[in-house]
């Protein structure tokens, strides 16, 4: 197992970190290519771990109109409305949150915000071709250039997202073969290999 | 932040890991002890984590009759209803899920089973005294005794619970300063960091 220990403090810039949960193009379970509904325990999930993890940014990607005005709800109840007074954890989390319609766009926005492009790392729960290892994309993180982490939902990314993007990290693997983690478990393990010593 | 690096293969025994997720006695957001609610996410994430990390029994711990009968018809729709045959990833990991009352009747089943009584390592999110570090628990991963991990749901263990422990594991922190992650995903960091290197 890799990780990424071996980084020198203060000899290199330290890249801005965004996620995005990518909603389309990802599969089915016939390896049919859907755009997957939001559910709002993944966004909290994910919205939390990009809090712990010092993420600078959380893009929620789907075409799908009404389901980016349920997103829009659910965030405003919970950062300005009668959520925001309940519990604050919520709102200190989920307002990291953007909404963009595909990944093109989220580039865009990065850009920006950063002045350039950010590397972007696919991650995918299959082995296949062009994996990088932990430590490989660990070693990128202090580039300067920002890095977009993205995470598929339903049965994972396309293999075209995978295809267009500048890496595509390494499966987690635990100890046994089985390999079929919720990508909110598999979001926190990335998160803290890669992170969580920074 | 620490990790189990240094563990030699063969030199030790190795432990049989085994995890509860709690829903009694744990807190709810005003410090109170409650029974939560079992919710079937928990049940399939941590039951996913189970099988990739070899975990050899997963308890679903709770008083509550209706939750536990609750909990085995969802267990049983998937193990041999019709989910069987739909979804046989989720068989594969629900498999290892068993349902127990207390805390105290999964330490028995553990010690029937592995024939000695199980380590107990409470989990928290917050700092106090006496935690030990993920080193310190990996460096018992390989005495022989099982080891029982335990999650508290809602707003975490009651401290009954961790006053009673063998030990109490430090908190999962990443690189900023908040610390409200999910159960689903603290349970993901923990055991990887834990067992990741198995």
């Amino acid at each position: 197992m890799s990780r990424t220990k071996t980084r020198k403090a203060g000899t290199h810039e330290t890249s801005e970190i965004y996620i995005a949960l990518v909603h389309y193009p990802v599969y089915n379970k016939r390896q049919e290519i859907i755009a997957a509904a939001l559910t709002t325990i993944d966004i909290h999930d994910l919205a939390r771990l990009a809090a712990t993890y010092g993420v600078k940014g959380f893009f929620l990607v789907t075409p799908l109109e009404d389901q980016l005005e349920l997103a829009r709800d659910m965030i405003d109840h919970w950062l300005t409305g009668w959520g925001a007074g309940y519990n604050q954890d919520r709102a200190a989390s989920l307002k990291l949150v953007s909404l963009a319609e595909n990944i093109g766009q989220v580039e865009d926005r990065i850009r920006e915000t950063s002045g350039s492009r950010p590397l972007t790392v696919a991650t995918a729960a299959g082995d296949g071709p062009g994996r990088s290892s932990f430590s490989e994309i660990g070693s990128r993180l202090d580039g300067g250039r920002p890095i977009l982490l993205m995470f598929g939902t339903a049965w994972g990314l396309a293999s075209e997202v995978l295809a267009e993007s500048d890496y595509i990290l390494e499966p987690v693997k635990g100890s046994a073969k089985y390999n079929h983690l919720s990508v909110r478990s598999a979001a926190g393990i990335i998160l803290d290999r890669l992170l969580g010593g920074r």
